[in-house]
């Protein structure tokens, strides 16, 4: 049975830029205990963006943390009173230039539950208009256009890795085959 | 252009049972600096499991990052020296009591690569036959069978909400729909 772990006590590791870093313990049946290594994250938005050739907004981008150049969809965390959408729209304008007044929620996914609270929104945006893109000031991306088709066959070989693309990917597609 | 990051300066800040947690100080073009707070995890496997009545098998369990009873398939962390296929199989038996000899690997993903080195490798096993759950010892878990389609619907209207297990649903579905 599932059972709801109530804390016992909780310690702060670190306090970050980006996330935090907490240890909980916590009561389970039976009077026994256990530690929960838990990493606090504010939630993230991604948008799959649909161009008017019904291409997909890729963004190529080197992540630190697995030490490779991956091909994701434009994304971003959601900062201090900013709703999940003012976000998305802000991300797709900063790193890809693109703005609308066409964007959906599509479905909001946890990254990894196991050891985050990470809550990731994913918003489908039409009718692209081109701006001019303001990327921060630590970000070095390159943007790619590619057919769905395209896409899903990179999920399956293995040359999209990113979650959060593979998600917004298979969920536009599953969607255009009931809609 | 994506722009390889080199590390200057690495400070671990915190070793435990399930991450680690570091913070890389790295540079980028025109001689300028940023820090990546970085969570390093050993990878990690799930598990979609069909039954015979063509069913998908399913853990409910209580995540304590999320404050929440998740639905997700079997999974688990990588143990040292153990491969992934030979972890999913544990996995797969510990949790649900099922065991197979027909499993094989459906794609691998980095669940958040803008702060975690995690993997994900999702295996796809078939031909199940039951033997005895063995549970972690700090694991409540309840098991549920239920067919394809409505494991859909569950992504869609946002009743399951884990990343490996919306991944690993919509790949078997597009897979459906090629073989």
């Amino acid at each position: 049975m599932p059972f709801e772990e109530k804390t016992l006590k909780s310690e702060r590791i670190y306090e970050g830029k980006i996330i935090n870093l907490r240890v909980d313990t916590v009561e389970l049946p039976h009077k026994k205990y256990s530690k929960r290594e838990i990493v606090e994250h504010s939630g993230a938005v991604g948008i799959l963006a649909i161009t008017e050739e019904k291409n997909i907004v890729l963004v190529r981008q080197f992540r630190k943390p697995v030490e490779e150049i991956l091909l994701e969809i434009p994304a971003g965390k959601i900062e201090a009173n900013e709703t999940s959408e003012v976000c998305a729209l802000r991300e797709l304008k900063e790193e890809t230039g693109f703005e609308t007044d066409n964007i959906r929620k599509l479905l909001d996914f946890y990254t990894t539950p196991g050891f985050s609270n990470e809550i990731m929104h994913i918003f489908l945006a039409q009718n692209l208009s081109k701006g001019i893109a303001t990327p921060d000031e630590d970000e070095y991306i390159e943007i790619v256009h590619i057919p769905l088709e395209e896409a899903v066959k990179k999920i399956i070989n293995g040359e999209i890795k990113d979650s959060k693309t593979i998600i917004a990917i298979l969920t536009y597609k599953n969607l255009l085959g009931i809609e």
